[in-house]
């Protein structure tokens, strides 16, 4: 039988060691445009190494539950944020540890309206979303150089809704 | 009596002087995950000097047409990308020329699941949603220094949808 990963509901604390959750929670760190606009600044830890920020477009099928997780992706020369263009929830799906081999896997609802910064190096599930169209920005690094690791699982694991 | 800016819908051509439009019209850049997922790669001309990339968030309030345009603004230190994280269109105003004083100007529907990505130093109005809620994900420079001139127009113009 398969391991089974229930899913919760993402919080920047609970998230912290895996990268940054990008929201409007809190206080505006200004307010801009004759006060029409809250401005929360530089929510992410962008860390490009020897290459540059890009902005992408990512149109992801999207996945029903429960997911088979059958793999884990790593980029060990940059970061990778994704920002929803829809307001709809996805799936942030995420391991612990820095070795070859990745550790405990989690997997967080990322409500509408959110996004999230994955650091450096961390072990994380492909892009899911949950709703049609699975439309994200991706701001990542861009550079020459391998920067994909990829772990398959002996077993693949079961990404559950919590009961 | 003010003068009429009439709106037109956006394409990477007619934008190409101001900014990017980032969207996924064309051919993929690759096809990843397992073919579950089209990327667009590096669509956007960033450009930061002496400043690093950021990732903010702006809740902006939404405007109704027509619209008064009695300001536009520029960054003389870093270009600015505009990601819309709703399924709505917004309006992308920008001006001509690069002296003190803005030349023509034109009002752009940007539609939904597009991004824009202004040019350093171009003249553009602020964020101007039009429907609730006006949440946008904007990639701009983040470092010391004033990034900031504002245009104060003698007479608004006013935007509007065209007949």
């Amino acid at each position: 039988m398969s391991d089974v990963i229930l899913i919760r509901p993402v919080s920047a604390d609970e998230f912290a060691p895996f990268g940054d959750v990008l929201s409007c929670d809190g206080t505006p760190s200004a307010l801009i445009n004759q006060g029409n606009c809250e401005r929360y600044t530089d929510l992410a830890t962008l860390d490009f190494r020897d290459g540059t920020a890009g902005i992408s477009l990512f149109d992801a099928r999207p996945r029903q539950l429960p997911y088979r997780l059958d793999m884990v992706e790593r980029h060990p020369r940059g970061s990778q944020a994704f920002i929803p263009m829809t307001a709809a929830p996805f799936l942030a799906i995420v391991a612990e540890g820095a070795d070859a081999e990745p550790g405990r896997v989690h997997a967080f609802e990322v409500p509408a309206g959110t996004g999230i910064n994955l650091h450096r190096n961390v072990w994380h599930g492909v892009l899911t979303p949950l709703h049609p169209p699975g439309l994200f920005a991706v701001i990542d690094r861009i550079g020459p150089g391998d920067n994909l690791e990829e772990y398959w699982f002996d077993t693949p694991l079961t990404v559950r809704a919590a009961p």
